[in-house]
């Protein structure tokens, strides 16, 4: 499924190289380059705007689209400007999520407010989000090879997805400040800041396809179940992932005191004094090694570890059934397949 | 023409009603309120997102719009829901540039992220960003009330303003640090920050009244020049505005230490001890008020005021002659002149 990787990079790559030939004469000697920091947050750049290849991310979301599309028997061609708009979106949202946490790094880099202040990288957030909006609306010189009625349809289920996200981005800073939470509160806010983006990948890429409302939809819920077991994954392997293998220390989550779910479920299900334990720890400004121990003790005493995997499974399963209702048997139907199953059990 | 204002915020509270009405079961008690803080920003709510009805703006870039359809022979309803996108567009610039500025107060009330936090700032200007293109592709239930093909048309130009616009504030911040520009450079900001905008404004008007490239290019370039001496008006009444009409401090912008025309044209003019003198002085963590009269002296002794003036007057010209070549004589040109007149003299 790698193989459509190369087309969605050059169609993002198009997207950029078309914004900036726009302005090529705007920006002078000194003034920083917009375009530069976009690059280097893409991995296509370094800090200083020299060329790079660096890791730019796993592209999921692009696939899904591409593979939804052929999954529901079109072309995977027609797919790929959508697609490089889904990452392009995913790309503008990760941006301003490393300004508000005030992550120093991401795929192993700085990020982009750490390099270039974090008024700049706002900036940087909202260039990205308008330049996804344009391989979705077709270059300025052809016409999309989709029909107009559609790109229009796509381009407003795409802005309502973004508002999708915000909204469970609003939810997760309000729910750092927060210990009244459970895990239906956290659900509420990754189905918005995770799931919707893979949901619309995969409704977009059947809609792209010709799918009536009826399949598209059960391509959307398949997207869904696949995007709420990626993010759940995400928070088992931010705790239990193997350092060697994630490149990141032992519980890192809990080291930085992110209140991803198995936190909130032990919070939330824990005796008082198992539960003040934890709050305590989290106040404290450091969280020592003997700290994160104790934290990693009460998680294993209510088998919080247990109980999350077995959220990832059942998400898993909603999304292998979903994709059998909505896929015809096929080598798009196996790669998506092979796709949800590589997610749900991924080390990294 | 304040006629219009009334359609054109009801296009933009259905615009948010409805992105609302899709999520209404989302949030729960406890949780910030995402569509508060953008009432609240647009001056239809209190900080408590109680009812309000206080001053959201001028609303000058929708009437533009309006106007421009009108005086290309369109029909005034045609042009609302872009004017309404133009007008939630331009809020979400302000709120993001708040938070860049470490603004306080905007339109005598407090900033979004000055109550809400910074990230949840970001928040509501991203949202607001994906608000505002929805208008702009129809409602969701209905069909757009222009041809598709336009549809697509105008949201494309809208999204390369949004990146000019992003530009500008690149540069903006950019100039901060730094006193090796001069007017030229400040032009290619605002041209940018400001101008885009209002160019659009004008631009999409005309070509929803179903203007040719020619002639919807005429109104652009008097759109451009009505934002530029839009622009630097403000800059003159940042200095030498009335307080009692303007509602801020006498000579604010010196105060705040912000960079605006007059500011950089002394500092690109001066003799050198002059120069060092005004450098010394925006150092200062405070400006007093013998330093700011200090500067107010040297800006009086290189003419600055007057030659700022004259700028507004230049644009001013520029916009009159252009809008002579646009429209055609009748009540809509008139009231755009009439707007024209007004902003270039405009006291507050």
């Amino acid at each position: 499924m790698e193989r459509y990787i190369p087309s969605i990079e050059a169609a993002m790559r198009e997207a950029l190289d078309a914004t900036e030939a726009a302005t090529a004469d705007l920006f002078a000697d000194g003034d920083l380059s917009l375009y530069g920091m976009l690059r280097y947050h893409l991995g296509w750049a370094n800090p200083d705007f020299s060329i790079a290849d660096s890791d730019g991310g796993k592209r999921i979301r692009p696939l899904v689209c591409v593979l939804a599309c052929l999954a529901s028997g079109g072309d995977a061609e027609a797919a790929i400007p959508t697609a490089a708009a889904i990452e392009l979106l995913h790309n503008f949202t990760l941006i301003h999520d490393d300004v508000q946490d005030r992550s120093l790094t991401r795929r192993h880099r700085r990020t982009v407010w750490s390099l270039y202040g974090e008024g700049q990288a706002i900036n940087a957030g909202d260039a990205m989000f308008a330049i996804s909006q344009l391989p979705l609306l077709g270059s300025s010189t052809g016409s999309p090879a989709i029909p107009a009625e559609t790109v229009i349809k796509l381009s407003r289920a795409f802005n309502e997805t973004v508002l999708r996200i915000v909204e469970g981005q609003v939810l997760d800073l309000g729910f750092e400040d927060r210990w009244d939470i459970n895990a239906a509160d956290y659900q509420r806010m990754i189905r918005g800041k995770t799931a919707t983006l893979v949901s619309f990948a995969a409704w977009a890429g059947s809609t792209i396809a010709g799918a009536d409302e009826e399949r598209a939809g059960k391509f959307a819920a398949f997207g869904r179940a696949l995007g709420l077991g990626f993010q759940v994954r995400d928070d088992l392997l931010g705790i239990w992932g193997e350092p060697d293998i994630t490149g990141k220390p032992a519980a890192d989550d809990i080291r930085r005191r992110k209140k991803s779910l198995p936190i909130v479920m032990l919070a939330s299900e824990a005796v008082p004094a198992d539960r003040e334990l934890l709050l305590s720890l989290y106040q404290e400004p450091e969280l020592d090694d003997a700290g994160v121990e104790t934290i990693l003790t009460l998680l294993r005493r209510y088998e919080v570890d247990d109980r999350v995997q077995q959220e990832v499974e059942r998400y898993h399963d909603q999304a292998r059934e979903g994709l059998y209702a909505a896929a015809e048997p096929g080598p798009a139907r196996d790669a998506l397949l092979s796709l949800a199953e590589r997610l749900a059990t991924r080390a990294f």
